[in-house]
């Protein structure tokens, strides 16, 4: 895998991908997905254009965890009528007016009544926030401040012609095996609605990854999951649990579309090799990017880092969840997210898989002072001059700290070289019978 | 406890109790106090109308390790006449005219001789300094520098009416047993005369912790200790070792009256309970304030972390001593100090306690995934609302780490939020069933 | 040897000793060195004269691990004539001219053919680089950028007289033994022609260590060794194994005539004692200096910190190599190396061996609680009184730390003090029977 792999990466056409990630994303934006639904179903029908996944429902009631799986949730209509019968607010327009998982009604009330079931940002008035409420029975709408502060006194007619009942919950997966059950988890929410850097940009990255990855050699399994934030996570583990116990590594992706810097959020664990391989390829990069400690509250890395699973899951993302003004807001669209963004993204999500991949410790075949690289073709032979130097650095750091307990990210952290020119120093090694793994 | 002692931290009027300290401390500031003596007796009978203690009075001459128990000092009188008879040092006029430990004599002598019993401060003129000679027997007295450039030339009379002769070392000391025997040591040194910071502002702010202690119920004992510095902590040691030995957390007191920040000293261990927990209480509050590595010299922590005892005990001031302009002159007077710092000290120190009271680790019910905490009225129902995240995230941070090994300073660390809130989180969490202590 | 090395460094006279060892470089610069040959069987014979030596002759073609020994290089003449028969390049003017281990030549060549044999420096067209070709059979010649920019069109005669055939590889070796055959290696390469700093300078300063140790007891044996870079200490690491088992501090000797600051050079260990010792030199001086983490290239500790060896062996220079302008060309003489920069580097020696051999555990005697020093005569008798501390202190930081765990370079490093002054503490406790090394 290493080479098919390592060809990728410098053939990668960051450009392209990225071009065929937003194309994903313009197709998907309209569709209304929430925790449950026929629009995560479409959605996963998309991904699996991509790279074919299997699609898994579980029965609402099912006991996951401390949890039940919830009441399945779709929508046909919603809207309301202000005094002169006009629609000043539709769900056909956006599918962000509905507050998510509202029960359905249809009733006439004044203003001041209604006012109690609309949501708005005064703070930021042109837009329309992002709401919901999953577990606890409610109808409501989301709206500009503007269009709010704009409606007349009078009685409003609201429609919300919505099914709550039992069904299931929808989750897609991509299963590669490789030499190993050990499994790498990458996993991403599908279940907000029209909103694209959160998290479209992550479910196109994240099915693209995949479609890269089942076609070379693998040592590692991957396991995909789109599933619907918190919920589809228990679910998931809760189901699951065998596979579960397996992943050795993963990622939690979201939020990978903007412009913003490349941002690591630790597994809780710390010091997992998840951790020390993302950090290194955002290092290795030479870009700004941020690091942060483990937090219990964000993505699906709160499940997953549950302290009954604790598994070493970070979160790789560009800027996080609430830390960015369009976040959960319709001015999260097609236009915050570029294709150019997308494609980075996808390149350092390779990167880290490279890392994992190709991490491992190796032996020093001739321990005793350094082996004579010259007569090896591996080293320049004029004494002094000094062109050239960082390919044979590499290979002495390697040949150096090669004594089985050193591995190849300890080599790269070390020396301050990049885990690729460690990684083909040591490939170069191995071919003159100067390395073995250990 | 926790409880209690919650309900004091939040009561806790500081004001009120400065007063009071400042009360004791204006009544104690004229006794001429010493290593041994009557003063320290009439110190030690204030005190014990805060908080009843008990006194022990140790023979002179008592082997205490590598020391001898001291002869018993006391004063009748000192002073000294000019040529014309007028008494221009007296120890009458401030107990710190006499040397300490002065021996008696009366002669009479050219100034030129006098001088070499005279200690004065050229850079600080106006001051009267304070001076001892424990263990070489000497004569001599401290006056400001003004009035010793003043003294013109002539026989002068001087007169030491003291006592030096076998009697006792006295110290007191409060015990107030817990749930076990093993014991938080407080200690404060009452050996010095007229300077209230160094350390009537400590003896006050330790005897009403010892009163407010007294009326709760305790996790651990607690031993309060108003003893001569040096000699007494050695003659505790020596004759209480095995007391001694049940201290699992230490603070010494002292300079808590003056406006400087709070200082913390660390244990000769250096990452012992009580550091972090100290560390933990200042940074808690807000204000700036310093922390420091142990250094063998200061106060008795110098004998609780010899390394024969190594105790876990560490010192809490305010300004540490020799590092405020006043420090060992007159001038560390009754205004030096004030009730207000004098109460947020004792709360400080309250504080330190409730940390130690209630550090314990617990295990998570449920551990699987996050349990679900809006079914038991522990969380917002609305998704996308910020409002009140503060007390969530303490509830989260503790269910995530509570995995049987972090304990909840522990997670206060981790989660940069104070200890209070984590306690208050754990507290609620048990409330639910979702935590048990290990 | 505590006293003795004491003394000395109180005594030490780094004047006079620099003078000596510029001196010794005036004599030894112009002798033609390379990594085999006669000039570093002369350059031998100088420092013998320092320190008497022992010269081993290892055969040509000896295996040593993944090398062999090289053939023996002489020159005898090596010039350039130009068409008009005028030696514009020759050896005899200076030994930097001639590419080392050029194979003998006698040709007549176009200016457009030699040039593919000359080595200069645009960027310093003044200077004469140092070249050299050992493993590849080569001729040529270095020379300034000016001369030969300067060089007319036309045909050009070349003679390089020189051997390179069977022989012996040539280093010398001082051992001193101590009262374990623990040794202290001090290792400085041997085979750089008219190079001043690098590195007639540290071959001068360890002989005169040599010669300074010589006259002391020794706790430790010391093994000084002067041979030609990589291919010597291969050599000497492959027949010398059981001898190189037995180093247990080391240091790697270059570029000590500089006006730069001390930089050192960890061993590969990082924390290793010599780490320790010579960073606690540097920073108890109180001149800046450098601090390095170990890198697999610069001098022969890259052969003695190989993995299969890992010897703790650490690199103590002024500027090191490739950081002065003057490295490796013919700027590097006898002016760039200074008298009183020698001297103090042998200062830095020696205080890097007072601390290898003084530094020990201690129990303190006297554990529980402090001893009364005062009764010693080591303590002052007036309370209060501010000066002398800093012995004091020294006094109260080696009873406090010595449990038997904390060495006096850990005290040093806890306490911030020099390690002398610990040391000196140390050697009062003892004699006062405080103290017993453990």
């Amino acid at each position: 895998m290493t080479s098919a792999l390592h060809h990728w990466l410098n053939s990668f056409d960051a450009q392209s991908a990225g071009r065929e990630i937003h194309a994903f994303a313009t197709e998907a934006y309209p569709i209304c997905r929430s925790i449950t639904g026929d629009g995560v179903r479409q959605t996963l029908s998309l991904l699996n254009a991509i790279a074919p996944l299997e699609v898994h429902e579980v029965p609402s009631g099912t006991p996951v965890f401390d949890w039940n799986v919830p009441r399945e949730w779709n929508v046909r209509e919603a809207w309301i009528k202000d005094p002169n019968g006009n629609r000043v607010v539709d769900f056909a327009d956006h599918n962000l007016h509905l507050l998510g998982y509202s029960v359905p009604t249809a009733q006439t009330m004044p203003l001041a009544d209604l006012q109690e079931h609309l949501y708005s940002l005064p703070e930021k008035p042109s837009v329309i926030p992002y709401r919901t409420s999953y577990y606890k029975d409610r109808w409501g709408f989301c709206l500009s401040h503007e269009t709010r502060e704009g409606l007349p006194e009078g009685n409003y007619e609201v429609f919300v012609d919505t099914t709550l009942e039992d069904g299931h919950l929808s989750y897609g997966e991509v299963f590669l095996p490789g030499e190993t059950d050990e499994t790498v988890l990458i996993s991403a929410h599908v279940c907000h609605p029209s909103l694209a850097n959160d998290n479209l940009s992550a479910l196109g990255v994240c099915a693209h990854l995949a479609r890269l990855l089942s076609g070379v050699q693998r040592r590692y399994s991957y396991r995909f999951l789109f599933l619907p934030g918190t919920i589809g996570a228990i679910t998931w583990l809760a189901t699951r649990e065998d596979d579960a116990r397996r992943v050795v590594h993963g990622l939690v992706a979201a939020n990978l579309g903007d412009s913003g810097a490349f941002h690591y959020k630790k597994s809780r664990r710390g010091d997992a090799l998840i951790d020390r391989a993302a950090q290194q390829v955002l290092a290795d990069a030479g870009e700004p990017y941020e690091v942060e400690d483990f937090v219990p509250f964000g993505y699906d890395e709160r499940q997953y880092c549950s302290p009954g699973f604790n598994l070493p899951v970070g979160s790789l993302t560009r800027t996080p969840w609430g830390r960015y003004p369009e976040y959960h807001t319709s001015d999260d669209n097609l236009e915050l997210i570029r294709p150019e963004a997308l494609g980075e993204s996808l390149r350092r999500y390779l990167e880290v898989i490279f890392v994992l991949e190709n991490e491992a410790r190796y032996r020093n075949l001739n321990p005793n002072c350094e082996p004579q690289l010259g007569k090896r073709g591996l080293y320049r032979t004029i004494g002094g001059d000094d062109g050239g130097r960082e390919r044979e650095l590499a290979l002495l750091w390697v040949l150096n700290q090669s004594d089985g307990d050193n591995s190849l990210l300890d080599i790269a952290q070390r020396s301050g070289m990049s885990f690729r020119r460690i990684a083909e120093a040591a490939a170069a090694l191995r071919e003159a019978a100067l390395l073995e793994p250990v």
